[in-house]
């Protein structure tokens, strides 16, 4: 624990609500569909888009690129029609004004003065930047799958993190609130993280976060990572 | 000039001071060369480094690696002998290291309330992401062209930070200290602001500052960048 240098963050649900955030833009717009439903199928659509992208079934793409084919998929499917190419395109970039946890930019803030801390996500670079900006997420450096042109559980994204930062894979820490996120970096040999969510899909939806002994660290929310990494 | 949103940064010589950030600490070496000297010939070797990437003459290397082949050369030019293994990565990592010019931090977090600012710098991320964080650099994004894995001045880098950002090519500004760099974004369609650093090679050697009509700003520095641009 005393090696770990930099600390990777996954972004979704972890340092951003996308669930809330989402859910409340579409019940704002008025579609005729619940915003909960709503962001939960556009979420649904996410990982089979991604494992298009790995098996080689399509070249790189993009996550907005990702997001807005299934977004065309939802609208077709929930028999939206009062949206024009704009407002599509307005609500594909809902993905990069997600709200961040209450606690994220104070726990950011704190193990930044320790430790560099960099994103590590699906999400693309436009994406990210956007959100930190937004939201004040005081990164270090954004790192994305982008950047490797693979997606995570890619063992190039994790060990590209240890590579861009020239350190062992062992002194990076991958935090995250999705065990099968850990899990991958963990086989790569870097320390984990697990950050409790548990309302990643609602408070109506309260999901399991009970602690799992092969992670390096359990954690309440990002303050209190920093409470346990002494920052 | 309405119409900028993203102002991306060129760093060696227009945010940080590479020439007296590396004489220094060579000097505080003493290797038996003048650190002056050291940094003017470590730096000269730069450019055809590149140019062996982009010719494909060899694979994409970034640029901590093509420093350590200069520095290699340099260490038997000189007949330095002195530094072990360890040494010598310390030395190399002296790029890390280089102190900001005396405005760049307050004149880019004047530019950040207004801009998404980034870097845009052959650099390679991990040492974008070393300098930022010591010297306070408060980029939105760290770009490089390890990003793109193409070395500036090819299009794919100054393109690169529209498609990142999904705006217009006229709608970034490339902001740099050097007139072939900015004559490269021009021909992409980004606008162009020029910053003097009459003291990049030293106090001794002054650079010819004059402005050109072609560049859309011509700015003393960052903070007098910002002062124009109304931040």
């Amino acid at each position: 624990m005393n090696d770990i240098k930099i600390i990777a963050f996954d972004i979704f649900g972890t340092v951003v609500d996308w669930y809330g955030s989402v859910a409340r833009e579409v019940d704002s717009l008025d579609l005729g569909v619940r915003g909960s439903e709503f962001a939960m199928a556009w979420r649904a659509g996410y990982k089979p888009a991604m494992q298009r992208v790995a098996s080689g079934a399509c070249g790189w793409t993009i996550i907005d690129d990702l997001h807005r084919q299934i977004l065309d998929e939802l609208l077709e499917r929930y028999a939206i029609t009062g949206l024009d190419e704009q407002a599509k395109r307005r609500l594909n970039k809902v993905w990069h004004r997600l709200d961040a946890w209450p606690d994220s930019v104070a726990g950011l803030t704190r193990l930044k003065s320790k430790y560099t801390i960099c994103s590590l996500s699906n999400g693309n670079i436009g994406l990210l930047a956007d959100l930190a900006k937004r939201a004040g997420l005081p990164w270090d450096c954004i790192l994305s799958a982008e950047v490797f042109r693979k997606y995570k559980p890619d063992p190039d994204t994790y060990l590209g993190v240890a590579r861009i930062f020239d350190v062992a894979p062992g002194e990076v820490m991958l935090a995250a609130a999705h065990h099968d996120d850990l899990a991958a970096a963990r086989a790569c040999g870097l320390a984990t993280a697990y950050i409790e969510r548990p309302t990643e899909f609602g408070a109506e939806k309260p999901k399991d976060v009970s602690a799992r002994p092969e992670n390096t660290v359990h954690a309440s929310n990002i303050e209190n990572l920093a409470t346990q990494l002494g920052c």
